[in-house]
């Protein structure tokens, strides 16, 4: 089997650690492993495969080596800048920012849904954001089987999916200390503003979720709107979906979807009751859905609950994932 | 001005020492002033206004004496058993358990919506449910201009709508020390679970959201559908709400029918950005309403997001202006 030569951009913030202790758990075979932060972070040490790494300074000349596929989840400015970069070089990116996602060349990839897409790249793939990752995981049944017309979406987002500065600014709240990342205080409080405001009274996390989620099921039929929440969770985000589907449905064939939707665990016994919560989301690479349930205010409509753990499935795994795409893929038209 | 007999069945509990509290801010004429609880809290003393007073417990024989007002806060099974005593002894009850708030024979009142509802009452009234309360507080400015054909509700709710055992297990979990009260750890999580499941799938919480809220607006052609959620918020209610409205609308009517709203605060400027949270609400007995916005996922929709104190306006600031709308009109029927 092939190794690979991998950059990670980004390497020392929440979602790179993440993404080598995913690399690392996957097996993904690693030949060489260049980590890249800011200058902050350059000198420090970091290990995978029992392998030490020195983090180097992400600059214009990092990618001047060969490299198979450059990891990036440093924000959209560093993307904006290095992702063209890295990708001239002859790297595949795999971008976690919002810097390339809704971009006509890019394909915009969660395996589950659009695996075939990840081929279709130009040198650059984006990963979606967070929240729109478990959303279209869970929904993909659904979306296959009865169409979707409509989706309203709630989200109760965790802290990590700010980084460490959200972390640390729940931390330093539940201490009674003020808030000093988030726009009001996040202990015991729920802050319904993620990402900045953008037109007609939507945040573009929002916006996020609505082109997001057109752009994986390549349908912009599909009416979406979104209201997106920080709460009180260090990981995993939820969310209360609410869809309208296309045609007809009856429940039974709705949980025998889901139930066989790859990627999907379905957690969902009102006799028990069981149903997903975030504390037991965390740490795992799957999405998690109950509460799923008839909605007879309007023809054809459903609820449902939906987890994942927001810095893997939402992040880290879902990038390594599109990497095994794309190995698997080689792979086979080597043979 | 005449001073009225109030007995308060619950009184030791959270609801029912803040119904204390909102009666004392409100300068409700008290006369005398009976404080009911179980057997556990009988004898512990209670300030009203400076007269200290002895809390009873409640039995048969409480409502055997001159009571105008009987103020209920101590669950379904307490106020199944007591409020038809207290309504036959000749006291008005206003019941702010779930037991009668569904008997058409009892009105449910929200005074800033169905203020008139509460004179045609036979003896008791219910105080609604605290989600539903808030909810038909911000939407009765839009339902009274353009009519509601379908609302989606989202409910973020606090640990204070179970009392203090929910106070408390959201505190024992922020120590790090197992959950004893909710069926899975508060602190840190996400419950999308309140009150107990029942048909269907959902739970008494969403069906009561439901139910409530169209009998207060008397209209059973609203189709409604909620998902209720607790987390790890102490005080205040926050809720996203998804509305269909029967009639076109232009969001400028609509901002100016919220800001001219009876008991609406609305907390909605993007550009600084600015919305309410519920620790900002805690406290107030005021209904704010931000994130009004458009949904162009549907005809005639719109997405808002509205916090309020639960155990203020949801509950005890709630049952005490029901008191008032009928010392008012007694007074004005006297004079």
């Amino acid at each position: 089997m092939k190794s690979y030569n991998i950059a990670l951009a980004g390497a020392t913030g929440v979602v790179g650690r993440k993404m080598i202790e995913v690399l690392e758990e996957r097996n993904i075979p690693i030949d060489n492993f260049y980590p890249l932060a800011s200058s902050r972070s350059a000198g420090s040490k970091i290990t995978v495969n029992d392998r030490e790494f020195t983090v180097e300074e992400l600059d214009e000349n990092s990618f001047d080596r060969p490299i198979d596929f450059a990891l990036f989840s440093a924000g959209g400015d560093v993307s904006l800048k290095f992702v063209p970069i890295a990708a001239r070089s002859g790297a595949i990116v795999i971008d976690n920012s919002s810097a390339f996602r809704m971009d006509p060349n890019v394909p915009l990839v969660v395996p589950e849904v659009n695996a075939a897409a990840a081929l279709q790249h130009n040198g650059i793939i984006a990963n979606p954001n967070c929240s729109t990752i478990q959303a279209v995981v869970a929904l993909k049944p659904i979306y296959d089987l009865f169409g979707i017309k409509r989706i309203v979406y709630t989200t109760f987002q965790s802290v990590s999916g700010s980084g460490l500065k959200g972390i640390k600014d729940l931390e330093r709240g539940i201490q009674g200390e003020p808030n000093d990342f988030y726009p009001k205080p996040i202990a015991y409080n729920a802050i319904p503003h993620i990402d900045v405001f953008m037109d007609e009274g939507y945040t573009k996390e929002e916006l996020k979720m609505v082109n997001e989620t057109r752009k994986i099921f390549s349908d912009d039929s599909i009416g979406i709107t979104a209201t997106c929440v920080r709460i009180p969770v260090l990981y995993s985000h939820s969310e209360s979906i609410n869809v309208e589907t296309a045609k007809p449905f009856d429940m039974q064939a709705v949980m025998e979807a889901l139930r066989d939707a790859e990627g999907v665990v379905v957690v969902d016994d009102v006799s028990i009751p069981s149903y997903p919560t975030p504390l037991e989301a965390e740490g795992t690479d799957l999405v998690y859905v109950g509460r799923v349930r008839r909605d007879l205010s309007a023809e054809n409509a459903l609820n449902l609950w939906c987890v994942a753990d927001n810095v893997r499935k939402g992040a880290a795994t879902n990038a390594v994932q599109i990497a095994e795409c794309l190995i698997a893929a080689s792979e086979l038209a080597a043979n």
